[in-house]
C-alpha cells in the first residue's frame, strides 16, 4: 500500500491579514501532482482541513471543488479525519454519500473502530475528540486524553488483522514535539500530550496538528506538517508531504513550493529601498524585515508596502526590540514629544508622518498652556 | 411519475425564542411516513431547507440525519433546491457525490438547465438566485428577477422533451400570493414578484417561499407551505404536503399533525387560571392569549408559564392592545408610580413583581427627596 500523507490544510486561515486562498489553491495541486506522480493508491489528511468551525463561504468553495477533483475527477480513495479546528458536526455533511467513492471520513471516535482496509493495510482513521467522548463511550471518569487512549488504542488493536498492516491516523500533540506559533494548543483543563509508546504496534502513525514536519523524529510516527507557512517560527521549515510505502516500508518526503514564501529578512531601511539590492529579492514573498536602523523613519510601512506587497511586519533590531522595550519604556524620560514619538515606534514599528507629528506638538502645545491656564 | 412536493423545513428556526428541532424532526418523520405511504417514486423540497446561512450545529446534525435517512436509508430519490434562506454555497458541500444516489441538490441557477428525468417526467430544479447571477450568464443587463425569469424560463423549455411531463421546482415570490409573518421577503432593490405567466408551460410548478398552501390558487402552480407553523399568521393555516401524480394529474393534500400546535384563544386571566376551564385545552400547544383583562395582573407571565409552558405571548384587548397604545401613552397622566407600572406593563404584556414594584417606588422616593433638596 502507497499513500500520501498530509494534514493541517487549515483553508482559510489568514497570514497576518492576508488571505491564503490562492496560495492553499495551489499547494493542494502540487500534492495532487505529487499524488499522481508517485502513483499513490490513496491520500491521507491527518485533519484540520479548514481553519475554523465555520469558515468563510471562499474556504467552503475552495474545499469543496478540492476534494471533488482529488476523488471524483481524479478517482483517489481519500481517508481523512477532522482535526481541533474543524466543526465534527459540520464536516460530516456529507459523509455516508462520501463513503459510496471511498472518500472515508471520520468525525467521530468511534469510527476509528471500524478499519477502512486497502489493498494490504488497516487504516484506523481516529478525528480529534475530547476526553468526555471517550468517558462516554468507555462508561467510566476519562480526564486526561492520554487515559482516553490508554482506553482507545487497545479497542483499534481488537481489530487489528495480524496479516495486514496497520496504519493510524490521528491528529494530537505527542509529548516531547516541537510547536511552532501557528497551532492551537489542545490543552483543555490540563490535558497533556500523549506518549509515543501508545503508537508502538502501529506500521505507521500519520498524525496531524504540529505544523513542522520535524516536530516528532521517529520513523514510523510523523506529522506531514502543514503544506504551507502559517507563522514566522516556521521560515525555516520546508513544508511538503510524505509518500508512504507500506511494503517497502520506506517514507519519502516531496516539498511542495509555495507561491510566496514566509521569509525573514535583517537589513537596513535604506537597502531595503535601494534597487541594486531588492532586485535580487523575491519581492512577492511574505516578508517579515529585521531592522538595523535606529532613526525614526516616517511613513515607513507605507514606503516598504509600495516596494515589497506583503510585508508582514517591521522589528527594529540594535537595541530597539521587542527584548529591551519594557526596560527602554521604563528608563525614557525627556521632552513629552520624544517620549511620545519612540512610544510610538516601538509600539507600531512605524513612526509619526508629518501630519501626526504635527498633531502631536499641537496637543502638548495645548496641555502647556491648559496647565499655565490652570 | 408520483411525487411528494414539501418545502421551507427551516430547520434550526426559532418560534419566540423557542427551540423546534424536535417539532421539525417528528414534522419529517410524519412527512417520511406520508412518502412511504403514498408509494412516491421521489421528494421535492422546494427550498429554506434551513432556516439561515450558517445554521447552528444541532440544525446542521438534524438535517443530515434525516437526509441520510430518506435518501440512503428508505432509498427515495431527492430532488432538492437551495432557497434564500440557505447559503448556496455551504449547502451544495457533497453534492456531486449524492447525485449517485439520486439526491439532486441544485444551487446554481445554470444548474436549471440540466433536466432530472425520472420515469415520465423531466424536472427543472431552479435554486433561489438573484439577478445578478442571470446577467452574468445572459451576458446582458437584468435588474428584476421577473426580467431574469424571462431569460430562464426559455433556457429551460429548450430543454423539453415533448414526449415527457414538465415540472419546476423553484424558491421565489409568484405575484398576488398572500404572505404570512415568518417569510423574509425576497425584493432587493425593489425588485417585484414573478407573474404567473412565466409558468404555462409546466405540468407542475412545486413552488418553496411562502408558508401557506393556500398562497396560491391554481391547480397547476403551489407552494406546498411549511411542515410547520413559523409565526402568529399562520395559526389558521392546515400545514402539509402535495402528493403530486403527473399521469393521473392529480394533486392531494396531505396534512401533518404538529407536536405543539400554534393557537390563540380570547380569555379572562381568571379562566386561563381555572382548572375547569383549562383541563379542556391542550396546554402544551405554543399559546398565544387575548386576556380580555383591564386591571394591572402582578407577575403575569410567570403564572401563565407555570400552567402552559410554551406561552408565545398575551396581548391585552378592549382597549389595552396595540392600536391604541399609543395614545394611551400619550393621554397618560396621574402619578409617577402609576405612568411607569402601566407603561411597562403595555411594553413587556407583563406586570411588575412585589420587589421591581418595591425597587419602583423605593426609585421615585429617591427622586422626590432629590428634588426636595434640589
Amino acid at each position: 500500500m502507497r499513500f500520501l500523507h498530509t494534514a493541517d490544510w487549515h483553508i482559510g486561515k489568514k497570514l497576518h491579514g492576508y488571505d491564503l486562498l490562492n496560495d492553499q489553491k495551489e499547494s493542494i495541486n502540487q500534492i495532487i501532482e505529487i499524488a499522481e506522480k508517485e502513483k499513490v493508491e490513496a491520500i491521507v489528511i491527518a485533519g484540520d482541513l479548514y481553519d475554523r468551525a465555520v469558515p468563510a463561504v471562499e474556504a467552503v468553495e475552495l474545499l469543496n471543488q478540492k476534494l471533488i477533483e482529488i476523488n471524483l475527477e481524479k478517482k483517489f480513495p481519500l481517508l481523512a479525519i477532522s482535526g481541533n479546528h474543524d466543526s465534527a458536526s459540520r464536516l460530516a455533511t456529507g459523509q455516508p454519500w462520501y463513503r459510496l467513492k471511498n472518500f472515508q471520513l471520520h468525525t467521530k471516535m468511534t469510527q476509528a473502530f471500524e478499519p477502512i482496509e486497502f489493498v494490504d493495510t488497516q487504516f484506523f482513521l481516529l478525528p480529534y475528540f475530547e476526553p468526555m467522548d471517550a468517558s462516554f463511550y468507555f462508561q467510566e471518569e476519562i480526564r486526561t486524553i492520554q487515559q482516553a487512549f490508554e482506553k482507545v488504542i487497545p479497542e483499534i488493536k481488537k481489530q487489528f488483522d495480524p496479516h495486514k498492516k496497520h496504519v493510524l491516523v490521528t491528529h494530537f500533540f505527542i509529548t516531547g514535539s516541537l510547536r511552532t506559533e501557528s497551532e492551537t494548543t489542545i490543552e483543555v483543563g490540563g490535558l497533556n500530550g500523549l506518549s509515543k509508546e501508545l503508537f508502538k504496534d502501529f506500521d505507521y502513525t500519520a498524525l496531524g496538528h504540529l505544523h513542522s514536519k520535524n516536530a516528532i523524529r521517529n520513523g514510523k510516527i510523523r506529522y506531514s506538517g502543514s503544506p504551507l507557512k502559517f507563522s514566522l517560527s516556521e521560515t525555516n521549515d520546508e513544508k511538503g508531504v510524505f509518500i508512504v510505502d507500506t511494503l517497502t516500508e520506506t517514507v519519502d518526503f516531496h516539498p511542495l513550493k509555495p507561491i510566496r514564501d514566509v521569509k525573514v529578512l535583517q537589513a537596513s531601511f535604506q537597502e531595503l529601498l535601494t534597487p541594486n539590492y531588492y532586485q535580487k529579492l523575491d519581492r512577492t514573498c511574505f516578508w517579515q524585515f529585521e531592522l538595523k536602523d535606529r532613526a525614526i523613519i516616517p511613513n515607513m510601512m507605507n514606503q516598504l508596502r509600495s516596494l515589497y506587497p506583503f510585508v508582514l511586519g517591521v522589528q527594529r533590531i540594535n537595541g530597539r526590540n521587542e527584548s529591551v522595550k519594557l526596560q527602554e519604556l521604563q528608563k525614557r524620560s525627556g521632552k513629552p514629544e520624544e517620549m511620545l514619538t519612540s512610544f510610538f515606534e516601538d509600539i507600531t514599528g512605524d513612526s509619526l508622518t508629518k501630519s501626526q507629528l504635527k498633531w502631536l506638538q499641537e496637543g502638548i502645545q495645548a496641555a502647556n498652556d491648559q496647565e499655565v491656564r490652570d
